[in-house]
């Protein structure tokens, strides 16, 4: 899958991220990833289930979640662990 | 799969809910399903991460990772929805 098709999810509101993935869709994309690392990870949560059971209803459907752990840097420059999560989601 | 396999995420520290998964699984349990809502689900998977990489190493897998969207009762008496995760993890 190309990465153009990957949204990532940071601090912006739920709407903005469901919108970037409509576009995307809209640009003929068959299917797209939500990425997210640490808290951002219940917000791809709410993007994916905002976007199938609401903006996309029988548009799209989940075929994939993975969960991980990344390595970061800090800002004092020591590596640490965060949880990352990729929810799949495809055209019908 | 028996309720009593399930743990429920909320707001205490990761080791917390690791180590009640580490007791259910020595007190004979097959699988746990971790459960969260909002945004104790990046807690959850921190958990998942955690248990099958550090302290149950080789030792669990994930099995299921499910989404949902579940609707609560406010304090104002108002119904709203929000965003859950399962997370089942089995020995291997």
């Amino acid at each position: 899958m190309s990465e153009d098709n990957t949204v990532f999810i940071g601090n912006k509101p739920v709407t903005a991220y469901v919108m970037a993935c409509v576009t995307q869709f809209n640009r003929n994309a068959d299917s797209i990833v939500l990425k997210a690392r640490g808290r951002a990870i219940s917000r791809a949560v709410d993007v994916a289930e905002v976007l199938r059971h609401r903006f996309m209803k029988d548009l799209v459907e989940l075929t994939d979640i993975k969960i991980a752990t990344e390595q970061i840097e800090t800002r004092e420059g020591n590596l640490t662990n965060v949880s990352a999560i990729e929810i799949t989601i495809t055209k019908t």
